[in-house]
């Protein structure tokens, strides 16, 4: 297998990325000088190095002194009393810019298939277990935010209840966040859930 | 004008239908036979005869006998202390057929467009108005269950500001069905308004 | 079943409308006044009345007079030396108002699908037939002008075959319309058959 | 700006790519192991070393030898006699790999947008002309293979318009590919262009 082929088939592994728009890209970087190439290959190379694993909520940071927490984990001024779970970075990413969730954050960093064998490998479940253990005194309300989608229902009620004791001991309140209408939602079309879900919550 | 012509600007009425598709309904109805084509006709012009406008809720239904009230409406099992209000009959439909409601509906008839400058128009106000007042010995709620678009939320405005009085002279409450995630929602796309609803009523 | 359900069910026999558009249509029409429902209905069922098949060339047109020509037909200046075999009236319209075709065309009424096992019930065979017997002094070419889709290319082998001896017999040339590159075509995505043809075709 | 950003706004440079899916090539690629990002970053930065442009169709291909020849160019078998003008790398490799085309292929590097002040820029337009003189005694056609759309079309008038005295000069033919219904064509909905092109090439 040549250069362009090789490089084709790392790309095609990038997420939602198939074999057409992979050649692409390949004939893309053929068209860039020698330095875009090399500035490339250079912060793929240092990624890692440049970037932590948070100890706490475990999202990828960059790391710039030894620090092994993130910088929202080790502002003084976060709200250490609510934890929202989240299935992935951008989940986070996307939440945070927001600007209304003043709290901490932990990053599942997966989800669990329906009829999964073994949940545990998907999600990190010992390490979120861990850290409610470390901060259960502050702790008062663990926040499950989980997308609105089969996997996403699975992983919920999996997380909720390896939590449940846990939570029971410490006096933790478990919450999952609101249902009901969501922008763009047409009475005419909106399935059964979503409006019973609409009408409980009413207000 | 001929009459293929003719008929083809009459489906282009219909809602969601272009020049290309009205001509295609016409195309259609000259390969039916004579008896479907009758049929047609005559369905279309007893349409209002078979039909009557509920002088309660406003939805169209079917009328067997002199009964200006249609089946839910004069269904004594309904609970009278409820009354939901909708934008349109396919609302009522929807809403209805879920079976998970058990209160009276109101059709509104219509939606009002932003810095529209008779609003009154749009919808049926007054009559809402009126069957407030005939009802308000049993009614203690009025649930708005509006669509989540620029034009639903103004109406859902607008039909507040109407009756906050009347609701207040007659101890009604009025409520607006729940907002939060609804089904099919990704956190990582989720817009602001809608996670904001779903921080504020989770549970 | 009432008159909104009965409605309902014949839109949907209409193409390409599914239940709920069909609901919509006779909700619209309630809303509508009484002069535009008897409107709709006398132009449906006096559609048949107010319109002919034309005997030469099978299209739907309206018959003013007692002609069983339509004026394409009838039309002095028509190019009779050349016959365009299509599948529908509205191929037959689109192709029409492009203004560059100066001949007479036949309208095949249907396609045939693969492993069709009558396939004479499906498009106007004997008609065709029929009407090149009788055009056949002054016919010279019969151009095979159907959608490149296998319907269609089904269509267009069986249609060459029944008309083969007959256009020997007379003499009469049958052609296809040219294929190759058509507007859009990206030759990144193009398929195999469209670029070969492109290539036969270069010129 | 962190090693996140920096990677994200490299992604975005990609064809194609926005800054969420930029994102998660970069989330995606810290969850993969140190190997792989070597091997990713290796592959990147060895790219040009490993991959020549050929002299002589200016296409990128794996550059074993000294050889400034690609494969195709450099086959005795190949039909010297032709000579197909493409856009991109990309159009070539479909083309070749129908197995349709024995001949020679030349690639443009672009296209000329409507109005470009300077098209000689925009396309390998003198090299183009240098292999033309460089093969002036075996070539008998060049075969313009331009995509369908406004910019393909300009481009192949330009084209059109450079090789002209020369192709003139020298006794070779310059050919488009040929026009007409392509794959998916529907007559109901083609535009009048393609079927002028499918009437005139009909055969």
């Amino acid at each position: 297998m040549n250069a362009i082929d090789e490089l084709t088939e790392q790309f095609k592994k990038f997420p939602g990325i198939g074999n057409r728009q992979a050649k692409r890209f390949v004939y893309f970087l053929l068209t860039q000088n020698g330095n875009t190439l090399s500035k490339l290959s250079k912060l793929v190379s240092e990624l890692k190095k440049e970037t932590s694993q948070c100890s706490s909520c475990f999202r990828f940071f960059e790391s710039k002194n030894e620090s092994t927490s993130c910088d929202i984990c080790s502002d003084p001024n976060i709200d250490k009393t609510k934890l929202m779970i989240v299935e992935k970075d951008v989940d986070f990413e996307n939440i945070k810019k927001m600007g209304v969730y003043p709290g901490k954050f932990f990053i599942l960093g997966g989800t669990i298939p329906i009829l999964e064998r073994e949940p545990t490998k998907k999600i990190r479940a010992k390490q979120l277990v861990d850290i409610i253990e470390k901060n259960k005194n502050e702790l008062e309300e663990i926040i499950l935010a989980l997308s609105i989608n089969p996997e996403g229902e699975n992983t919920l009620q999996y997380v909720k209840k390896i939590l449940e004791l846990l939570a029971e001991k410490y006096d933790i309140k478990i919450t999952t966040l609101g249902r009901g209408l969501s922008t763009g939602t047409e009475l005419e079309y909106s399935d059964s859930d979503t409006f019973q879900n609409a009408l409980k919550n009413r207000g």
